[in-house]
């Protein structure tokens, strides 16, 4: 960089440093360093922050995704912003972190935009929509689809800036103690299943059942609740879910590519230097591609285990059913849609961009995953 | 940051600055400005590089990708490193973008690791395998499963360090003029195919045709090849192809997920803080998920486009024809693999991780894509 240039670019405390330096040559002593011709001198304001978390401590990849976008932050911006991260009730409870990032109690907060959807019900479509976007199509949808500007727009009202922050992948569809042929197996059925799958269940004729993580494997075990999903073998092998349901459905028709997210205090955000905005929002997609990447290579191994080591019976969701809990998904999500203005948007501009990326995915990653299709030999 | 975390944590120069600004003091000027109290004051070197690239001005996705990370990079370092592209040729020829970022004569490059097959045998596996992993499969074991450490271990010994950057996800199988029904009819077919699926082709009886860009269409309508494939429907349709060839073929069992690279001079990488380091790898996959998502929505809008407007034939391969040439890239693997030590080991690294997600993937992705697929209604 040029002096000039320097000089133009950096801010008072620079200006001072130079004046100091004139100063210093002018009282006649030695410059042992050369302050003039150093490289550039700017300023550098540092940032302490708090992020909470929805998540409990060290739950792998959810909190431990959100621990890791605050090392790569302070790693990236050389220890400008440090953050400290808390998990679900250490600071505020697992489902006050949206306010508490509103209200700019804390600067950053991470959990999934659904958890939100009471205040802001069109939230729920940056998250998991029953028979939405997977992964792919969801990335695709924020980063080169205007997903991402409609998200910001759901916040803004909230003074909260969201980022993708994380994806599970397609979930698996459940534990449940008995075997599913139709969707008349639904009704009566006492499942935990939070959300728009929540709804899509009790539609069905089945009961909602949410309890907090610690409670559900003795639920089921006990049969209080006769069914349960959770995320991927990675997390439901921790869970011991084996132990307490024999059958083991997929796919996650509920929640096939479920979205973690990062957000800001708006005027936090918004008060950065540009170049510290742009770390963020490159950790963010650091973070998102990197927890996919996780999810794939841990639910892969986890899945081995289950199988191999404890028997699990893997079995898919009837066509059929499938195919009524599709039209049943659909009825729910107009209705949710037509619930507010800001829904409704949301809602066309999500069906819009999947009849964009629908039929290519079908000659693209549908027909390849066909082909390459492993036809569970670890089973025969 | 206190005073003496300051001092502690920040260079010469500052230093320098600080003694300054105490000789000033000591010469009884007034301070007009209060550096002390001002924000830490660090310095900072700027770089000022050249990124070559092995594509044609402007390509979608792939060139605008590699300018779009350098672009990102500026942003995030706040000007600290200038990266100035130059697309193919125009610094140095498109494939001798390895060579110059080995040498040092330029810092980055960016292209595709297959590219180097002929001084790294063992590249090829980074970049595109025959029936090998689709994108969430290779950022997995890239990321998640020990992938990137041997790509950098492949490329330690030219001086390179490589980083994911992009990825086009599934490629289309390709363009031909004349229906594929069995394996039989790749006997004699002059196709434009690099690169292992090339190698598949020839073992099938074809002969592989490499002709640059802006040669394939011309030679595709004049009969000179009766077949090419060339990325996915955003590409392809600028380029014509629909035009020269009647069927178009799916799915890209040869490019079915491709790395897009960046690579740093090791040197140059090494040499650079810490934060820079992090700055350069968080962007590297902030590119990697942007380009995938412009590759699907990109190709979705095309892919509609080419059967609405332009009647294109959607062929699937036949199954028997799919599992012939898979029975083929299997074998060239092996004979690829056995070529040196360094092959060996990144095949068995590549067959190990694709067992661990392929299950996984059977029972996640391919599932749910089974289950939203559509089945082509632009069509029917």
């Amino acid at each position: 960089m040029k002096r000039r240039d320097f000089i133009k670019k950096t801010g008072l405390a620079a200006a001072a440093a130079a004046t100091a330096a004139a100063g210093l040559a002018g009282c006649g002593k030695k410059e042992e360093e050369k302050p003039m011709e150093a490289p550039a001198v700017i300023t550098r304001k540092t940032y302490e922050w708090k992020m909470v978390t929805t998540w409990p401590p060290n739950l792998p990849v959810l909190q431990t995704g959100a621990v890791r976008f605050a090392e790569r932050v302070e790693a990236a911006t050389g220890g400008q912003i440090k953050i400290k991260v808390f998990a679900g009730g250490e600071l505020v409870p697992p489902l006050g972190v949206f306010d508490a990032v509103s209200e700019g109690t804390v600067e950053v907060g991470s959990g999934a935009s659904y958890y939100w959807a009471g205040k802001a019900p069109a939230a729920q479509w940056f998250a998991a929509v029953p028979f939405g976007f997977n992964a792919q199509g969801i990335n695709a949808w924020f980063y080169s689809g205007g997903g991402l500007e409609l998200w910001e727009e759901v916040y803004a009202p909230f003074n909260v800036v969201p980022r993708p922050q994380g994806n599970t992948g397609v979930q698996m569809g459940g534990w449940f103690r008995k075997e599913m042929n139709t969707i008349d197996d639904f009704k009566g059925l006492k499942m935990r299943i939070p959300g728009l799958g929540g709804k899509v269940v009790s539609k069905a004729g089945g009961t909602v059942v949410l309890l907090p993580g610690g409670e559900i494997f003795t639920s089921l075990e006990r049969g209080v609740i006769d069914a349960t999903e959770w995320v991927g073998p990675m997390h439901d092998l921790r869970m011991g879910f084996y132990k307490a349901a024999k059958y083991y459905y997929y796919p996650g028709w509920h929640e096939p590519g479920t979205t973690l997210e990062v957000m800001f205090n708006k005027k936090v955000y918004d008060g950065l230097p540009s170049e510290l905005r742009a770390i963020l929002d490159a950790v963010a997609a650091e973070t998102n591609v990197w927890s996919l990447s996780e999810f794939e290579a841990g639910n892969g191994a986890a899945l081995q285990e289950l199988i191999t080591e404890h028997n699990v019976n893997l079995v898919r969701f009837p066509e059929e059913l499938l195919a009524k809990l599709r039209e049943l998904a659909e009825e729910t999500l107009e209705e949710e849609a037509a619930k507010d203005a800001m829904s409704t948007k949301v809602h066309t501009a999500f069906k819009k961009f999947k009849e964009q990326v629908g039929i290519w995915g079908s000659v693209s990653e549908n027909a390849y995953y066909n082909v390459i299709a492993d036809k569970y030999k670890l089973k025969a």
